[in-house]
């Protein structure tokens, strides 16, 4: 375990949590939030239903549609506010911050916890949506952030990690960026958001009962870590390895651009991982993003996906990894969702995941 | 069970299947196909890949990079082609049409059956993947059809489903139609597709998982039946419903616009539909298509995925129906599958479904 960073904070003018996380050596100094906001309603809240069809929960967050789209550059909800009036971060200037998202698709707005046992089919969309800005620079991008920035953000998701598994009725916690108007981000300057969901995830459900089946039939082994060592045994699908980490291409990959990040130890999430690893992970992570922005003369649009898992709600089998995925399948070309994927959840893909691998792997700095 | 109607037959220069549907009283007569084709590779034969981390099958279709992209209207290869040199339909006119798909995700290009026994992680992508043209009229859509061109199509996709299931490999037939260049359809002349997959699908399989929980908690009642029960009681999210068939919008919608139409009587597929139920689902399917259509000054892009089952391979659980839906969110937006939905599954949605089924109430003719 290494030291969490231990953030400055404040709070925004409808009540609404902020931190700020300085670099070693600096300071963080926020100013009062001056915007006549007024405390959020409790139609903020959002609702979660559950799928009889598929046994998957879904949230249902009507107050988003009013959501912040494509502000002008300078009325940038994400830069700092010096007077406190312009934006969502009111100082002058700052490091790495979080705060809680305005239109949440989850909150604790008009509940506190939720209990879900088996035939409640509807609950208040109980949990956290945080937006973490990874720079105070509106115009870069994760990518190019210097590694003691970069792994200033990387610190933070565990910060995050650890305080939003302590929340009332929180029950997996995701970190994850979207990045690119090709996959909608309607604000450019450099952010994540942060979820603390009330439920399973549907892709966590499938993955840690794929874990269990496998570990039954293989003597308690782990899925994941199989899947590592048989990835780098065979080497055709690495992009890019360091001291504790391995980037790779996987087997069955499913979008054009796709990359999975693991530490060569088995931890269930961030909280996990010691400082050297914390460090590898910042600089492999740095590595790939930098090859993504190499592959197009555009950067290229992308989400990237933490996998954590909380091995004291019997996830034990979860093994902590990055995916990151792009739908751009050629310069002039994005890949859609469509019928088989959209409706039967049947990816088809037209990139051979070792060619992926191949020119992933030749456009290292 | 009513006739299914008997196609003309005909093949394309590199071997592909064709086949004219008429409508009563009408004759086709297909011309011979005499482009430069040559015979289809062996290469032309895609790969599926076994996902372990969640047991979903993936395929991997490197030839269709090079597929048809947006050509000018006066190339659309789906309009008909008198002198047999200009599209991929050889004939003065059709009324539908349907042809093997020239860059399949799905095929017997290189292999014949496939079996895929639990720990084969992959095989050839044997199965179908089919065009199927709604009319000859290429700036026409579904829900402009007469509704004896729609019967007809109903029919076509009625008697490919049998044809299909009875092909060596597939072990499902999925009919839907893509429709909107927002979803990435590259040509706008009115078509579906229908694919048979080597495999269960993982939206099928989940659906299945449920229903057999459902039957197994309540006597054997069947989830599906349940399910458009308590729609019709609770009345507030029917779109439409006519003699034999109800359109809702589910209680748990993923997308913006979602409707599912389902037959009032449980069938497992189109087959098992007796000719009123055909008609009664030709006719709400064009009434949900129509009220799609006046939401928004442009049309909707919609997605039309239909489920089918097979209770020959224990899947007698299944309940036949059609899931419609779009990314339109408001007349300016689109809905992205970011974070949350790409990388969990986990979807939120900022329509609530009882608003989306009063809208669309409204908008009946």
């Amino acid at each position: 375990m290494t030291d969490t960073p231990t953030p400055v904070r404040s709070e925004l003018a409808d009540g609404r949590e902020i931190l700020f996380f300085p670099l070693p050596g600096n300071v963080s100094r926020p100013v009062q939030d001056v915007r006549p906001l007024g405390p959020r309603p409790q139609s903020a809240q959002s609702e979660i239903r559950y799928d009889v069809q598929t046994g998957d929960w879904v949230a249902i967050a009507a107050h988003r549609q009013d959501r912040t789209y494509k502000p002008p550059a300078d009325q940038c909800p994400l830069c700092p506010s010096p007077q406190g009036d312009s934006s969502e971060v009111p100082a002058a200037d700052y490091d790495v911050v979080v705060f809680e998202n305005r239109f949440p698709s989850l909150s604790h707005a008009g509940a506190d916890a939720t209990t879900l046992p088996a035939g409640v089919l509807s609950a208040p969309g109980v949990g956290r949506c945080e937006v973490i800005c990874f720079s105070s620079d509106h115009t870069t991008s994760f990518a190019e952030l210097s590694h003691q920035q970069a792994r200033l953000v990387v610190d933070v998701w565990r910060e995050r990690t650890e305080a939003l598994l302590g929340m009332s009725g929180v029950e997996q916690v995701f970190c994850f960026e979207n990045r690119g108007e090709e996959i909608g981000v309607t604000l450019s300057h450099p952010h994540g958001q942060i979820y603390g969901y009330p439920y399973l995830t549907p892709r966590t459900t499938s993955m840690l009962r794929q874990a269990r089946s496998f570990a039954d039939e293989h003597d308690g082994a782990n899925l994941f870590a199989d899947l590592l060592a048989r990835e780098i045994d065979a080497g055709v699908r690495i992009v890019a390895t360091n001291e504790h980490c391995t980037a790779f291409v996987p087997f069955a990959a499913r979008w054009p651009v796709e990359v999975h990040i693991y530490p060569n130890r088995q931890v269930h999430n961030l909280i996990e991982l010691s400082d050297a690893e914390l460090d590898s992970l910042t600089a492999i992570y740095l590595d790939v993003l930098e090859r993504f922005d190499r592959m197009y003369p555009t950067a290229l649009p992308y989400i990237s996906a933490l996998h954590q898992y909380r091995p004291d709600r019997g996830q034990e089998l979860g093994y902590f990894h990055i995916e990151l995925m792009s739908v751009r399948r050629s310069a002039t070309k994005l890949k859609f969702l469509a019928g088989s994927e959209s409706g039967m959840d049947a990816f088809v893909t037209d990139v051979t995941p070792e060619k992926m691998a191949a020119r992933l792997k030749v456009l290292g700095s």
